[in-house]
């Protein structure tokens, strides 16, 4: 079956299948690198136990020349900056602090030297920006098209990580920040949108430049009333639909509290097309999504509001059931939403 | 400037300059993620200190279509298996032992799903073997050609570190194995030279199948009077030239005494090149190649034998000034050996 057909969810569920480790084979030797895997395949990060409450959070992330990026669309530096970006935040979706890079590319040997060396100060930026430095990585020469693939381990406590698979009916769900950004900030890249100096820049700000939730993520994963995370890089329903789809329940979104900044319903508004689209559908705003106990839901936003300046809202509950269902202010599920981005399909 | 012109070595120059980590900044935080950076870019894997005499190793390799692989021409799964086993001999080379990998896959989407699970399965077997387990990844598409990239985080002792920067003068080089094989190896697999079933199978299991000598790493980083090591990926000639350079030397290595299959040599007798030639410029050996005091050769000799059924050959002298001598059986240098693979410039 060709991977057109298939698409990157089949495959990644096929390859799943053939990583993962029997609980036998865990159990056999808890002290070899099988049995000391405590997250595999299928959240954010792999978590594996360093034996004395430490853990290492293992997270990667690519961006691939026509898929990812195409050159002279935007300065190589943010390639690697947005490459680096997406595996720290992964890190920040399991409540770890990212610490060492390793940064392969895969370099067309008619580039200039200047792009490849821009890529590198690009996640070089973005690591230290979190704390983070590259100790190694590898040059290997690529035919037709150039790639940056980043892998980053971060280090947490056993006691807090913070997984896909842990959201609990009678949780709500929450969100950092605002929604949409990052895909308006294409768009206006790509010149289907025209704003104002300050829109332009803090949109494609959010989509060159983005911040992973770091800090956000170390609170949420001390707070004891948590549920699931997962951070948003496919877009909120199709996160939704993961963080439902590993704790096999069913999560309800409100349409009117969908974060989304004013920057974002401009950009919409120019386009002539409902600025929920981008909140819902689009992705890479590396915002975090997550679950907490409702009675909980106040002192978390505050948390976050006091010790790491960032907004965040109830955007929904945990459901009976499965699957993402959007509904508007009447409870009425709205259908024909835009659902998130298939690599292989090549559809939104 | 292209990289075509620069060159791959020229371009990782580059890198490792803007990745290197001042050393202001290392003792400005000794608990900071930088400070706690033991050998970063320019080894055969970085080293980071866990804090309590352990270390972490990380190291990364990729496999490229078109540069690496041919489709059709090797199964898929030597494709991830020589992937991972590249990885885990980084590890080797350390004196670490390997225990999680993630592995991306960039996927061209009219690529048949079937493939990219065998390059998943190779690399899963290669990582089983030595007793990794891959705990994560990616899959993303790629328009136009497929590539394989893994990373390995290994285990190590901070009191038993092999580096490359270790060798000084009145040390004797020696070498694990036999060189040249897989170079030969991919020789029979293109046809252009034909041996029996048995000759035949021994040389492309080692192109395809190598094997990344862990033990022996494990057996060296323990012996006090080991000096720099490393693996023989780039060729004999050429990561003597690493040690080399990173321990401020020179490598006088003794044409004789390069240990060579006799398949390697029967390959060589139907290619009418001489054998001397794939086992000095031939790379993907994975052999460990290490400098030790001359008075322990004999000794470490004997425990890679009994502890990890390996032979290891003295194959020269750590020499003062710089660069690498190969010289003939009465001292003389010999001229026009092939140096090594340059992904960049393309040329051996």
């Amino acid at each position: 079956m060709r991977l057109s057909d298939l698409g990157e969810l089949g495959l990644l569920a096929r390859i799943e299948s053939i990583l993962s480790i029997p609980e036998t084979k865990r159990l056999a030797d808890p002290a070899s690198a099988a049995g000391r895997v405590l997250v595999g395949v299928g959240d954010d990060a792999a978590a594996v136990d360093l034996g004395d409450g430490r853990v290492l959070l293992l997270s990667c992330d690519s961006m691939v020349e026509g898929v990812h990026f195409v050159p002279g669309a935007s300065p190589p530096d943010t390639i690697g900056f947005r490459a680096m970006a997406a595996a720290l935040s992964d890190i920040a979706a399991m409540g770890g602090a990212p610490a060492w890079a390793l940064v392969t590319l895969a370099i067309r040997s008619d580039c200039d030297a200047a792009f490849a060396e821009e890529l590198i100060r690009g996640a070089r930026a973005a690591a230290e920006r979190d704390g983070a430095v590259i100790v190694g990585g590898d040059c290997v020469s690529a035919p037709r098209e150039t790639g940056i693939h980043v892998s980053v381990v971060g280090e947490g406590r056993r006691d807090g990580l913070l997984l896909r698979s842990a959201a609990k009916a009678g949780e709500v769900v929450m969100v950092t920040g605002t929604l949409g950004d990052s895909a308006a900030g294409l768009a206006v890249l790509q010149g289907k949108a025209s704003l104002d100096a300050e829109a332009t820049s803090f949109l494609t700000d959010r989509h060159l430049l983005p911040t992973p939730r770091i800090a956000a993520g170390a609170i949420l994963a001390e707070h004891e009333a948590l549920g699931a995370a997962i951070d948003v890089s496919d877009g909120l329903v199709r996160d939704a639909g993961h963080i439902g789809e590993r704790s096999r329940v069913g999560i309800e979104l409100r349409a009117e509290r969908v974060p989304i900044s004013a920057e974002c319903r401009r950009a919409a508004d120019a386009m002539r097309r409902p600025a929920l689209h981008f909140a819902l559908g689009g992705g890479e705003d590396y915002e975090l999504l997550f679950t907490v106990r409702a009675d909980a839901a106040e002192e978390v936003r505050a948390a976050l509001l006091q010790r790491a300046q960032l907004n965040a809202t109830v955007v929904g509950e945990v459901a009976a059931g499965h699957g993402v269902t959007v509904v508007d202010e009447s409870g009425q599920p709205i259908e024909g939403l835009p659902a998130g981005w298939n690599h292989f399909r090549g559809v939104r």
